[in-house]
């Protein structure tokens, strides 16, 4: 029998739960309005390494046993570690899996990842494959944007479209002890291309496929807006945010009153001056990774939406002057 | 209850198996030995387009068309496609998902995609979660060789270790209508690295990752290699093979009688001079996808196993002075 719903939305009928989260963020993100959710905040976004790429890998490193140590369990009872990273050939992951002898599945889904590992790592602890597993991602600034825009050294101005990768990290363990918060459901994003094909506008270019997915999920279903405390994109930012309401509002679909975005949430559009709000694996992770669960285990939160957005672009075909695809992958979690 | 034996090993209880399966192949590879088995060979490298990377996209949306036509199928009626390649941020892939309406999962596993996109298939397939998806990779000299090492048009002399990054996709479609041949086990593997640093010695890197994942299986199954027609790695070459086979006598295992390699298979060691063999995520692909499967089909091979590897390093770590980690993913498909 098929554990699906639908087309396209996948049915979990063992509560794969949330056993174990943590979080990880610079300095920048712990002065922002989540301060307060973080479980760890470095004073120095170096973390005390040689590179930014070691301090990534370092930060996910850091997720990882801390959501090991919630979840009570060593890393010798997790039997798959599932996640990537934006960095070319996922480095940050693949450097930190050799501190670690846990199975891996390497993902790339650029910031959808922290969903796209909850989704896959879902349908494993579902399916008896698995009894604990941990899903993890990262991002960094400063690696970011010399691999993707500029050389930091070269202090070029970011235009008002842009948003600021996200210094962070966040590490779930899934686990099929039923405990709460546990995923219900899932929806794997397509990827969707309308034409965008400015770098600095990542908004414009995910939010189509933010769109699509949630249509598909709600089409399945049958389930209304009002089922859900909270519909949370990963980081369309600003922009992207409003694109999305007005994309689905022409699909006469209003669900405005529920809508956020970790890119939005994670730092304080007034006073931080990061224009469009956060992006990055590290952004939707290290927000769902703090107040979310958080807010699901204490109650405050009972049924979510998260859906997390990638722009699957590279500086090669941007620089051929292909447009951005993107995809989005979507989970139900309760409480 | 959990589908597992032993520590690793994942079992399937459902006979996830191969409806459909194409290979194609660029001109260098389609004068090697396996040339009557490919199902397209490119005459022209850039495949009529206007960049390598647009070739490889092409490459891979060719063979997984071919797949689902081997399949019998549409693409409206794959649940799922699981894929990556080598280039930053996986372009090759995303960019033909464009063209395809086909929920995604990226994958990221260097060379081993081929092993992991099935493993992870062969999981969603089993556990109910999908009734037909495509797995994919692809590689192309052109484009990997200005990535990881140097442009092509600085013509610098390759080192008597080094392999050559295979021109080649290919694609399986896996289905829960039981036929032949299918995947009864499947060992995910761990990021191995004992201080190989040298790109241009890819097989030395790999082969400890390989040595892990086959001794993990054979540990976990209590099977032994006499059960076996044929243990194929993914793209070790000439002296990843060979240390392949003295890592595994050091441990009182010898298979070499059994063991082979699709870097070692794909090109002629004295005609065609690749120095080592194959590499890269379509050499793999592209071997089992072509005389591999086919002989199963046809009963010439009944029960194998097939240990595609990859090694997870970046030009970036490369020029931080980092080593090579590398991983394994293994498959036992029977007819």
């Amino acid at each position: 029998m098929l554990n699906r719903i639908g087309k396209r939305t996948l049915i979990f009928k063992n509560r794969p739960s949330i056993g174990g989260y943590f979080s990880v963020v610079g300095n920048k993100e712990g002065e922002g309005p989540l301060n307060e959710w973080f479980d760890r905040i470095l004073e120095d976004d170096k973390f005390g390494e040689e590179s930014w790429e070691k301090a990534e890998s370092k930060m996910v490193l850091t997720a990882v046993n801390g959501s090991l140590e919630t979840a009570t369990l060593t890393s010798g009872e997790i039997d798959l570690y599932l996640g990537g990273d934006l960095l070319n050939q996922c480095i940050a992951t693949n450097y930190t899996l050799r501190e670690l002898e846990i199975p891996f599945i390497g993902l790339y889904g650029a910031c959808s990842t922290m969903a796209e590992s909850l989704v896959v790592g879902a349908t494993l602890i579902d399916g008896g494959f698995a009894q604990n597993l941990v899903c993890a991602t990262t991002s960094h600034f400063c690696t970011a944007e010399r691999q993707f825009r500029y050389p930091l050294e070269y202090g070029g101005q970011r235009p008002l479209t842009s948003q600021w990768t996200v210094t962070g990290a966040g590490a779930t363990v899934l686990t099929n002890k039923s405990t709460s918060p546990y995923i219900a459901y899932a929806t794997v994003g397509k990827v969707i291309d309308l034409g965008i094909s400015d770098v600095n506008n990542m908004g414009a270019a995910m939010a189509p496929a933010a769109c699509d997915t949630i249509l598909a999920f709600f089409a399945d279903t049958g389930f209304s807006k009002d089922d859900y405390d909270l519909i949370l994109t990963g980081d369309l930012g600003k922009i992207g945010l409003e694109m999305l309401n007005k994309l689905l509002l022409d699909n006469d679909f209003d669900i405005k009153d529920k809508l956020n975005d970790c890119g939005c949430m994670i730092f304080d559009d007034k006073k931080q001056d990061t224009h469009c709000g956060g992006s990055g694996c590290g952004c939707a992770a290290s927000v769902l990774n703090s107040t979310i669960i958080k807010s699901l285990k204490d109650g405050s939160l009972s049924r979510i939406l998260f859906v997390a957005t990638g722009a699957l672009m590279s500086p090669t075909t941007t620089q051929q002057g292909e447009s951005i695809p993107a995809i989005a992958h979507l989970l139900e979690i309760r409480n």
